[in-house]
């Protein structure tokens, strides 16, 4: 292979095989790497580690690490290593298989964080020491900077608090992507840090490249490996219905003047919903629009290249990989209208609510009041995490949320009387949609919003039974503000534990 | 009463007496009063306007009011209009009792929102239009600024928004206090949005005085009533206790160098053991502290007085008679060292992140995982609201909740196995504390969460029903990420309804 992605003359005799990097992170110490959404993950060195540590364990020694990302990262980092019990902590977002299920065994400690707040936290310092950083780059160029890939995530953090850097160059990254990325971080601490200079989603406050001292970097891999997203489903007939009841409440809050012709910066979570929303608005009435979000996916790039959206802002991409492929041959042509920029500002309260960012992002269960519940399936096992949606829908113009009303094969009733975990607080769920219909929560009191929700959003099968608790609760309740029944409120959950479903035996 | 706090002239014809501005309120509309935490609420015309109330109610004409406030305010403001059926709305923030009771009787509408995001969804519309701005200030310059009183709130959009304008001028509020106030607003909407100057929590950015276009002024009324918070009572041995830990756990941070000496700006809510802390940094070793808070408290005067605390910001006092005689009496000597800011600057998320606030706030319940209840009691009775918890919770450096581990003379335990309602996830919440002792729950997983919730925060008559839960959960549960039991997790709070406690009958 040829050097032509190491630029830097120094950093030539530190080339070396994902074997030769693996072997100098040390047992129990934190790595900090790159990755966010299966994009810009190092894929060779967590290989090699996890062949490591397996010979180790086989050796009767023990060897395990804590892991610290972006997000979630991709089977060869992720799912390698927890494979190989090499992942005792586990920090701030997961969604692969292996490692959700150690953690719902109570295999491993997982640290569930807020994505703007990782950066923060970790200068804080009550995480410990970070030993190394392990990231993954498109390109280091002769003046020793590194180009970011297709994630930027905690990475120039990772790279600032790491005592050591091993870096992967990754010529599967297109070269071209170099000036695609706008690296500025929070580095003052309070009391001095300043307003962040980001008025627009388009707005670029720093450089395109990642700093980094070469004398801190022990290891440089070469690879020529392609992210691992996986494909999305083709949306279906209730995403699709979901995204029309979405486009015909942005096209009426325009009518209103409550939003801009042009809407406001769009924030779309992943999946076959926000797909589907994104894939409505190519053929809705609204030009000029910007996002900024958190990851760009295909239906964005669709979104891009239909002139209606004009730029995008996120922090990683998290493409399928027909769509991968496309943006890596066409890089040059995206590049002036993406910005990858750190998690901390991609994510940053300031700047969602200084934007007025339009939030939109699924559930796993929602309940009669408006809470949220994005993570926990019957209140106990982790789904993946809260990720950013925290961020933006507690700071966000509109906090949009979107989910079938059924799931489980019509098991499970989206809308329950009370979610069994909260992550979302029902001050931060403005808009709850089924596809059953989208109910506006905006400025309603507790009951309002339960007789909303009732009617516009639950499945007609579970409907009489949330009636029949809500009239309940309006009657017997302990207090009638919010009315619930803490006997019965979770026996929906209970039931399906013990029945596999949600709906009652018949009598 | 000579009118030397009307100076603006053409204002002279529109004094009035109460009666007389209160006939300007038309039944069915929506009023913005001032008003926060007991403080610069308007006096006499709310009581005027119950008496008229009671009157239409007399002659069977409906009469009711949609109220909007900054927070709570006093019983001639809240428990004057509610006693008269005038409230059939009420937003964002309660804590008289006759309204209050009315919230749980059913028989009100009330929502509950994040202090600081009442300003920008007024302006977005939704909430429909402000007939009428009620506001008290100290005074009517010649030019025809209005000089606040003694909170700040939402006055300003208000003034703004509302079709008309009526203004108390109340005399019993120090002439000294202009100066004191620093009112600047997030006016532009995005996607025009600036960032907010400030970077200490002494910057003035805006004016002394509320702008108001005089035409829009219908009615003065001159008043001369003090403000009606009531008494704290004195720290009890278990107020004191929790502040040990919080002052001992402030000092370790420091040590660490996680803090700096002069600490961090400080939140405070209110009540004694908020109270209890402010007094016991009295004698701490903390030099130069600031707050950036919602309220000035008794404790916070005190701590100005002692030269610790180099200076205040926040959007309203909220003083004991005694303290409140105390300070109108030297209001100069205070001036320069209080701001009163809107309470959207108060308690931005942008400033409270920007700034690194330590929060330190109360809670009604905890969970074993560290998720709070501060507003419902058993899950369906509003206590208070959420206030501006939510703002500094989740936006503060160090997030305090703090809290005697027992409740109604120890028939109720303040930590439960799962919180009967969330206001705070567990990711705002990083340090939990009760007489018991402080949990330091940054970084960890639920489990570990759990363990040190029970073993420091719990108190030992529920530690070893927490700990059998806990346990049973860990192995019996549908997850182990955060073991529950949804048909069990609430039997505490059903049989604290059925029984009057949370203990369970002896077997």
């Amino acid at each position: 292979m040829a050097n032509t992605r190491v630029a830097h003359p120094c950093l030539h005799g530190k080339i070396m095989d994902a074997e030769g990097a693996a072997a100098l992170i040390r047992p129990g110490t934190a790595v900090g790497m790159s990755g966010f959404t299966g994009a810009g993950y190092p894929k060779a060195v967590p290989q090699a580690l996890a062949r490591r540590i397996e010979m180790a364990h086989a050796a009767g020694d023990p060897f395990s690490l804590k892991v610290w990302t972006g997000a979630s990262t991709g089977p060869e980092l992720d799912g390698a290593l927890a494979r190989a019990r090499g992942i005792d902590f586990r920090a701030p977002y997961n969604s692969d298989p292996v490692v959700r299920d150690q953690i719902n065994r109570g295999e491993l400690d997982y640290c569930d964080i807020h994505l703007s707040e990782v950066a923060p936290m970790t200068l804080q310092g009550f995480f410990g020491p970070l030993d190394t950083a392990l990231i993954e780059v498109t390109a280091i160029r002769a003046d020793g900077a590194l180009v970011p890939s297709s994630s930027v995530g905690n990475n120039q953090t990772w790279l600032d608090q790491a005592r050591q850097v091993i870096v992967e160059v990754n010529c599967w990254q297109a070269r071209e992507m170099e000036g695609m990325h706008d690296i500025w971080c929070c580095d003052a601490l309070p009391p001095n840090r300043q307003p962040i200079p980001l008025v627009r989603a388009d707005d670029r406050i720093g450089s395109p490249t990642f700093r980094c001292d070469p004398g801190k970097i022990v290891a440089v891999v070469e690879t020529d490996s392609p992210d691992r997203n996986q494909a999305f489903r083709k949306p279906d007939e209730t995403s699709h219905t979901i995204a029309g009841h979405i486009l015909e409440f942005l096209g009426h809050e325009v009518r209103q003047g409550r939003l801009p012709a042009s809407l406001l910066p769009l924030q779309s979570g992943v999946g076959n919903i926000a797909n589907a929303v994104l894939t409505g608005l190519i053929t809705g009435p609204f030009e000029g629009m910007t996002a900024f979000t958190e990851v760009i996916q295909d239906g964005m790039v669709d979104l891009l290249d239909s002139g209606k959206l004009r730029m995008a802002s996120s922090t990683a991409f998290s493409l399928s990989p027909d769509y991968a492929h496309r943006l890596n041959a066409e890089m040059a042509r995206y590049r002036d209208r993406i910005v990858l920029r750190p998690q901390e500002i991609s994510n940053h309260p300031e700047l969602i609510r200084r934007l007025g960012c339009i939030a939109m992002n699924g559930l796993i269960e929602a309940d009669i009041y408006g809470n949220v519940n994005s993570t926990h399936i019957m209140g106990s096992r982790m789904q993946n995490g809260i990720g950013g949606s925290g961020d933006f829908a507690r700071n966000a113009w509109i906090s949009i949320f979107m989910s079938p009303s059924l799931a489980k094969g019509g098991a499970i009733s989206t809308i329950v009387p009370m979610v069994s975990h909260v992550d979302h607080i029902d001050q931060d769920v403005q808009v709850l949609v089924t596809e059953q219909g989208l109910a506006d929560l905006r400025g309603l009191s507790p009951k309002q919003r339960a007789r909303l929700i009732i009617q516009r959003c639950a499945h007609p099968t579970f409907r009489p039974m949330l009636e029949d608790y809500f009239d309940r609760a309006c009657h017997g309740a302990y207090g009638f503000h919010s009315p619930s029944l803490p006997g019965e409120a979770l026996s929906w959950h209970q039931r399906f534990i013990d029945t596999g479903t949600m709906k009652p035996a018949l009598a």
